[in-house]
């Protein structure tokens, strides 16, 4: 067992002195806080996060969230309950949130860290806050008065408990097809929904009076498509006047999946209305529920990165312990057997496989952190050439955190598993948890091959590529500044070279698509998001590579972390990076075996 | 559910097309098959693992084995009884091993195929009858005529299990420090053993009478290290003269693991001579120990890298089923949200990780199906010159039938989750435990860091580069005559020029290790191994890419099957190969972050 879940003093180099974010005190938005009050905020989550939630963690997947067939009750283990309270008294549903609402009214860069500590902690438990911050977070945005006075207290107050309601059995990723069903009622101002939704997270549990879900519906009549969606407040009982937890509302948990990861939390399939009676609330327009729930998807899809990210960065922590600990063979220079073992850490084999762990989880902290900065930004800064500024870097980066941050995790965790040997393997070690609750992270909250189709087919084309160029010439900077520091010159061309092949690549494939052939264009999705993926990362790390230059160049101590950093990024540009000139080429070849592929021949 | 457990017409394409493993029937030891009776061999070996493994594959992993600390008692699933009895009637315990101990004296290469098929069906169970066949093979290869007559036909008959007993709790990778020791007992032929042995597979259970080791350990004044270590055959139960099982032989089982999982394989801790009563007989001669074991290790590789690709050929089978049928979406350019969905399998980033997965799968059978046809010619051809060529090349591959094996399953097990969506991560499919299975072979039969060590310390520089070079000389005579085919040459230029970058690498290195930077040169093994594992996938794919040419152009029918070949090699060099190239630039880069960083810096 590792002592540490997360390294403190690496998020407190990514917030302090990579983003510096105490600038962003001066939006009034963030005036109360200062860094001694971040400082207080981060102490105790991690507290929490250490001292409640991790112990936890083993058991809420060897108990899981159960469902009883015959009551149709969904319940949660125990050590839920206890953690619930724990997050409640502490205010930690609403972090971001506006005060007046309950909130902390938190930089979300700042949540994002407390979010890495949570779910390094426990990601199964963290589901269920997250799940009720999300569902508030929409009623804010886009509910009417009654709406939020009816909600926004009780989820963010960890009262009530929230989920997103989009998939249906026939329409997985294709919410296109989605078909439940919204019919004005004839006697008030709601709607009677009546549909299946499944695979929803935090979908049902026995932790609070009530369970918010927005759902995704059509209204008779709507055009057909993604265009004739709405968004639908349903609570599983409906809300008295005096705000009450009311009558039964008809939402009828069906079953829970029995799943390789998160079992701690119950991924429910709800079926809305069979007896004709749910009731459900109009958000904001008709018709415009799509919008609306990609603001909840876009913060879901950063938290996904962050879950995947939080899972890794406690793994790397525990084979750093591991193979600190663990003796086993010599150097292999050492002839004598009779020599005493060495710690395996002491096996370049071994450093190679942490080095990556260190660089893919600190690059994609440092991403995660840096989106979230973006977010505050976007909701916080007066200057409106700013705030879209930042809009476009944050829109371009989205996919990057989701589908890179859950495929490199997964991959980085098998690398501790490995560093573990047998070990890793014995579910007696909290690594084949963490491997197994990571699965989940490449698929939902949209698929990996969503992510590379929305990077691909909508980000780097928006606005005419303005966005996608911000975000190069972002990296630009970076690089100019490294080039200017002597030891960093070759990393920064590196990172150079690398921004050419992806301008390169993005200019040939713009190419393809203006010749419409859209499908090939398309097919290149999926590599091209790895590749510049890769690019993202690279850049992010030299960033901290030039900051940490520069912190041992001014003798300002702390000599081992900052040449860590140092380390790490040139791992990743000597051994990562590479990989992007080959499907840099391979894209160039115009690649089509699998897009002409017949399928009959497989 | 998929319909098939693996691509039965790839297997008769590798075996009769490919091999061409009817020439083997020319050898004594085969000379009774023909094609016809290794037909029915295939037939008779799905029929059992469709009918008899694949329907208990769940039950194994949901039951698992179970250990009682009261009792001490090991216990397998109650389906492992019956599997088990249909293994002992169809006599599937010796299929490699002379008629005259109870074997079917069949060509390996026909034995990979059944294993293929047995390990795709159910994997844990197979391992109870590898281990048996594993330690019969020992005690066939080195043991005295008393031991032969002892336990040959019991182990191959299925009346007695065998495992392996290397692992001990402080020496996981090391061999060099097993300190289980061996004394020669002053009455009688035997020796007494006193030790602990842990993971060992198979290493309890209920289904027979006696469990047979083979036992890793040093006689007192033995040399220091690998060079002092003896093997010997200790039964769980001694053996009484008249051949029925007799007295407990010391032989503790001291608990089991609770694995991630293959949970239906009881993976043992034994402690040996605990009361001073273990008796072992010495196999072969004294301090051979490790010699003799690496026969069965290597063996033990080949199959282990089986056993991941049956897995990843299954999981394959199911994404493909699964994608043909799921319907969701539309193509891109069909803009009308009211046309059907379409099944999943149109969407080009589908065939994209179908192809990956049918690429990896059938290039890494071809590559187990060819080592295991070396081993044929190694041990049954009359032609010494035949059988050392053969012995060079096989111990070149065997690395990367288990380390590239082990790897790139996994990833294409990760492949075929992916293409099932939430379903994947849904423990009522069968993907979820084929992932978690899969994840042991990486780790075990010895880990990957140490097969690159074994392939690039040893096996590169063997015989000064002979054997290596035979290997590449088989990919040059390869190449030479796809580049005579019009249609190949594009890939045979492919596989050319990444002939020559590992050529290059090879030489680049050598100059390293000659001019004494060992640590350097060992420090690269692994991405090495990946390199030089692309290069001969490349290389096999190629191979059935030019028998599959040939039969489109002959016109033999069965085109679909022969445009699959043609697809997956062109994937596969399109796409996977191109990352040798990425990794020859770093190594000759001399890339040394991970050797030179400070691990104070992690």
């Amino acid at each position: 067992m590792s002592d540490t879940l997360v390294n403190l003093r690496d998020i407190r180099f990514v917030l302090y002195e990579m983003l510096d974010v105490e600038t962003l005190t001066k939006y009034d938005y963030f005036a109360d806080y200062s860094r001694d009050t971040f400082d207080i905020v981060l102490d105790a989550a991690y507290k929490l996060a250490r001292e409640v939630c991790w112990p936890s963690y083993a058991e809420m997947d060897r108990i899981g969230a159960s469902f009883d067939a015959k009551t149709g009750k969904t319940s949660v283990p125990e050590c839920m309950h206890r953690i619930w309270q724990a997050y409640k008294e502490g205010g930690w549903g609403g972090e971001t949130a506006p005060v007046e609402v309950g909130g902390q009214q938190l930089p979300a860069c700042v949540a994002a860290a407390t979010s890495l500590m949570f779910n390094a902690a426990n990601t199964s438990a963290n589901m269920y806050v997250a799940g009720a911050g999300g569902a508030a977070g929409l009623i804010l945005s886009f509910g009417s008065d009654a709406l939020k006075k009816t909600y926004l207290e009780k989820l963010y107050g960890g009262e009530w408990g929230g989920t997103m309601c989009l998939t249906e059995p026939q329409a997985g990723s294709s919410l296109s097809d989605v078909k439940t069903t919204a019919v004005k009622a004839s006697d008030g101002d709601h709607y009677l929904l009546t549909g299946t939704k499944c695979f929803i997270s935090s979908g049902d549990q026995d932790l609070t009076d009530n369970i918010v879900h927005p759902v995704l519906a059509r209204i008779p009549g709507s055009p057909p498509g993604v265009k004739g969606i709405s968004l639908f407040i349903v609570p599983k009982y409906r809300v008295d006047d005096d705000g009450s937890v009311g009558e039964f509302n008809d939402v009828v948990t069906a079953g829970i999946e029995h799943k390789l990861g998160i079992r701690g939390n119950a991924t429910a399939t709800l079926n809305f209305g069979d007896s004709g009676k749910c009731r459900g609330w109009l958000l904001g327009e008709p018709n415009r529920g799509l919008t609306y729930m990609f603001q909840l998807m876009n913060h879901a899809r950063i938290g996904t990165g962050l879950q995947a990210t939080s899972l890794a960065a406690n793994a790397y922590q525990h084979a750093l312990q591991y193979t600190r600990e663990r003796l086993q063979s010599r150097k292999i220079s050492e002839k004598d057997p009779t020599s005493p073992q060495v710690p395996i850490i002491k096996h370049s084999d071994v450093r190679r496989m942490l080095l990556a762990q260190k660089a893919t989880t600190e690059g994609m902290f440092a991403l995660l952190a840096y989106a979230a900065y973006l977010g505050d930004k976007e909701r916080c800064s007066p200057d409106e050439t700013e705030r879209l500024a930042a809009t476009d870097i944050l829109d371009v980066l989205t996919p990057v955190c989701k589908a890179y941050g859950s495929e490199a995790s997964y991959e980085s965790i098998v690398l501790a598993i490995q560093c573990y040997g047998g070990y890793g393997f014995s579910e007696e070690f909290p690594l084949a948890q963490m491997l197994r609750d990571c699965k989940v992270f490449p698929i939902y909250e949209g698929t990996n091959g969503i992510q590379a189709m929305d990077l691909l087919g909508r980000k780097v084309v928006m606005k005419n590529g303005v966005a996608f160029k911000a975000v190069l010439d972002e990296i630009s900077k970076t690089v100019a500044e490294a080039a200017q520091i002597e030891p960093l010159k070759d990393m920064a061309g590196k990172v150079a070279a690398a921004l050419e092949a992806v301008g390169d690549v993005t200019g040939h494939l713009a190419g393809i698509a203006m010749g419409g052939d859209i499908e090939l264009y398309m097919s290149a999705a999926t590599p091209y998001l790895r590749m510049f993926s890769r690019l993202i990362i690279s850049w992010l790390l030299l960033w901290q590579a030039t900051l940490a230059q520069k912190a041992l160049e001014a003798g300002t101590g702390e000599k081992n972390f900052y040449q860590g950093k140092l380390g790490a990024a040139r791992f990743y540009l000597g051994n990562e990076l590479p990989q992007l000139h080959a499907t840099a080429q391979i894209l160039k070849n115009g690649e089509r075996t699998a897009l002409d592929f017949d399928e009959a021949c497989f």
